[in-house]
Formats: C-alpha cells, structure tokens, sequence
C-alpha cells in the first residue's frame, strides 16, 4: 500500500460545503475506485482553508493511472473542483516503515 | 488529539542516516513528551528527499509550547536538524472528521 497526501487550499468560507462535498465524494466516488483502501481529511488549524487529505491505495499506478483515467476521477473533481483556491499539491509516500503507536 | 504534519526536505543521499535519526528521536524523546500520542514517517515516492512526519499530540500546545519549549525540543533537533535542506513546514491539523477505514 502507498499513500497519496494532497495539499488542498480552498477558497473563504466555503468550509462546510466543501466538507460536505468530500464526505459525499468519498461514500459515493472515491470508494468504488480500483485500489482504494481509505482515506481521511484534516483541517488546517492554522490555515482554516487548508485541508490535508490522504488516500491509501493498493499501489501507485491505481491511482495515478486506473483512477485518473477512469470517468471516476472526472466525477470527483466535479464535486470538490469547484471549491479549490489552486491547484492541490499531491504526491505519494510509503506506508510508515517508522511508526509509533 | 490534533495532527501535527510536518513537511521535510533533507539533503540528497542522507536518507538511511535521516530516517535512523528519526527513529532514535523518536525512541527516545519524542516518545517522552507530554501529550505525545503517536507518529509516523512517510517518505516521498516522487521527491526521495521529502519526508511528512505525522504526531498525534492530545492538545496543539502540548506541542506548541510544551515540548517547543522543552530541553527535549533542543534534543530532537540535535538529532535530526543537521539533515534539513531548509526550515521544515510545520502546521497543526484537526483528527479526521471525516475518515473511512
């Protein structure tokens, strides 16, 4: 498994909205993507519209290929595109070698 | 319980000797702060030198003020600060609201 980490500015005031489009996003469009393994949103403390989202998939290319090429991934950003200030940072990591409970 | 991430850039080919330094950090003052909860290190798949460290903490000023400015801070920084290719992006995060398993 890896995990991909996008960095997510959202435009003012549009947090409730965009949590709602995500929680939807996730029950409905995320969740039937090949590889797909869970995900979770962070809210920025600091940065009340920063949000971190991360994604456990199987393997890089289910998401950077099946997903990205899928109708699935047009889907997704239907419903949160619209929310975003820029463009989301995304990149991929290992699953912790390093953790601690 | 809040989500510290932390964003890390280190000097290239440092990583084996970066990620036993973590470990030891993590062992042995990390482990030892108040409030610390937990972490994990993830390491870049696109961009080898980045690493996002991730620690649970049960309040934003257990690490804000108490373990920044704690003789334990000066320890971990002893520890990993000399691998930094620049100041790393440290911001706090709420525990997912929202998350699926």
């Amino acid at each position: 498994m890896i995990l991909e980490i996008a960095d997510i500015r959202i435009q003012p005031g549009q947090q409730a909205a965009f949590e709602a489009a995500i929680r939807q996003g996730l029950a409905t469009v995320l969740s039937r993507a090949r590889g797909f393994r869970g995900a979770s949103l962070h809210h920025g403390i600091e940065s009340p519209e920063r949000y971190v989202l991360q994604v456990q998939w199987d393997t890089l290319e289910d998401h950077t290929e099946g997903f990205r090429g899928s109708p699935l991934f047009t889907e997704w950003r239907g419903l949160i595109g619209g929310f975003f200030a820029g463009a989301p940072l995304v990149e991929h990591f290992t699953l912790p070698p390093l953790a601690t409970a």
